[in-house]
């Protein structure tokens, strides 16, 4: 006899695609290509920390994935198995479909199998461990940025962040603006495909989950380098077209959170490389600046050649 | 400036010894040895559902790991690497260092690295995924139980259930058995060797946590086969040294959940080197009944040869 809980279970089981063994026994099994390594990251979401309890459980569902997802491809890897474990107030199945809708759209967006899990009755919480692979030698980590190496970033960071100040009342954005800051917010697009075409390319990349300076510090202390941002370079004609006033767009960019899109340096001599790279994405990838040999230092640079230290970076949350 | 949080994390942080990039970066590397098969596990702990809030960290710290590394054994599985995720409500650093201390000494006697993790502020939540490797197909799964299998389990399960019970005021311990039923609650031995032993032996197993009558099921039903399991072979002596009752002791074996002791099958032929293997193991394993082709059914066996079909199985709880 199945109980309430088995139920639930079962909206976490569907076909896999590259797996030998997933559920139903102590534990997933599955296979590597031969000469690649294991990549892996996890992330745990708290109602309340991470989004709203009222939140549309598609959209958890889609983003719970989405952020592992991201961390993977700033390593430059390929993401292959998920396994998910949850922590349930009450065996509310509505929910648990419409979260298990999400997670398995971003699941089959990106060819990720989910391989097992646990269920557990507590406080609403979230947690995805993400598999993937990448050739060894090939992962793209923080630690590699050089003197004189450009800064790239992807997309339009900042949208997320202004579909959370609209959400808090601090903000009030016209329809299309907030059609498209909430979908950033809740439905982020994790750059799997740019980070895996950038081995061999990007220096060091992370993913901007934090706030964009907030996270460039941390290849600036992994790589033991600085940097230089140019304000001017700044992808802000997305948030423009959208009526976002330019210096809350711009606070955005530089200091929200939940972006998920990808900060990397690469050699100046990659620039055709990355601009055929962004057209054949169909991806905006914009050159924010550059690495500099004063290490740890983070200077913003406006439009007349004069340095700032922003003082703040990006969010100093507990998550 | 090193945040609150920041100084949590670095209790996780200590040496590895076969990862090639844990911590500080969006994932971490490693890699598997050639010929190896991926084996991966989750498990999410909460407050109030898998230990008491009042439980010292260090006893929760070193099972939120065992309860892992034992599926992973249970596959036949050889673990290497484990993530943590953890929600606290505050950041008290005294109880995560105790914790961590508690989780390292497992992890260090099991030669576990601890590759990367995820801290945020939530309800009391521990998740581990862990990971290990088997050689292609040589993982033991639940589903090769054959007819005429043996039934074997190691150790004396029902000692942790005993614990729990005394701790619910259900049953008075005294002060030597109290001790040992704690112990066996609290600092579960995952059968790590054992499990990695008895590759090319076993022909299904699956570690108990459940209760052994109750996980012997899922075996009956993967396998497609029934048991009888001799009441007369169950190994009772340790709890008859404690002065447990008879009868209790005999219930907390059966029924009884949170042992991780490996329950298998073999065939009559691999006796001998069970036989040996519980010696060079210096561990307890008892044939304890055999496999039926009487499919899904599961039968108690008297010292008369009188036949029961238990009723109550394992727990009906939400974990």
């Amino acid at each position: 006899m199945p109980s309430e809980f088995d139920l639930i279970r079962r909206h976490f089981t569907r076909d896999t695609r590259h797996t030998e063994l997933a559920g139903g026994d102590d534990a997933a099994l599955m296979s590597l290509w031969p000469g690649c390594q294991l990549v892996v990251s996890t992330d745990m979401l708290v109602a309340g920390t991470h989004f709203f309890a009222d939140t549309d459980p598609r959209d958890i569902g889609w983003k719970t994935l989405a952020v592992n997802l991201s961390d993977i491809a700033a390593m430059a890897a390929a993401p292959r198995w998920a396994v998910l474990a949850l922590a349930l107030p009450e065996a509310d199945e509505r929910w648990v479909a419409a979260f298990a809708d999400g997670l398995f759209a971003c699941a089959d967006a990106f060819e990720v199998d989910l391989v097992g899990g646990d269920t557990t009755r507590g406080p609403l919480n979230l947690c995805v461990t993400l598999f993937g692979e990448v050739p060894i030698g090939e992962a793209v980590t923080r630690s590699g940025a050089n003197v004189g190496d450009d800064l790239w970033v992807t997309g339009t960071p900042g949208l997320a962040a202004l579909g959370l100040a609209h959400l808090r009342g601090e903000l009030t954005l016209a329809d299309a603006a907030r059609e498209a800051c909430l979908a950033a917010l809740h439905r982020p697009t994790p750059r799997v495909e740019a980070g895996k075409a950038l081995r061999g390319i990007a220096s060091a990349m992370l993913d901007v989950s934090d706030g964009l300076l907030g996270d460039l510090t941390h290849i600036l202390e992994r790589s033991q380098v600085g940097a230089d941002v140019q304000l001017a370079d700044l992808p802000l004609e997305r948030a423009a077209a959208l009526g976002v006033p330019p210096a809350r767009a711009r606070e955005a960019l530089l200091h929200g959170g939940d972006d998920y899109e990808l900060l990397f340096t690469a050699p100046p001599s990659q620039r055709d490389t990355i601009g055929h790279l962004s057209q054949s994405l169909g991806l905006t990838i914009s050159r924010i600046g550059h690495i500099t040999d004063a290490a740890g230092q983070l200077a913003l640079v406006d439009a007349n050649g004069q340095r700032t230290h922003p003082q703040r970076l990006g969010y100093d949350h507990f998550s």
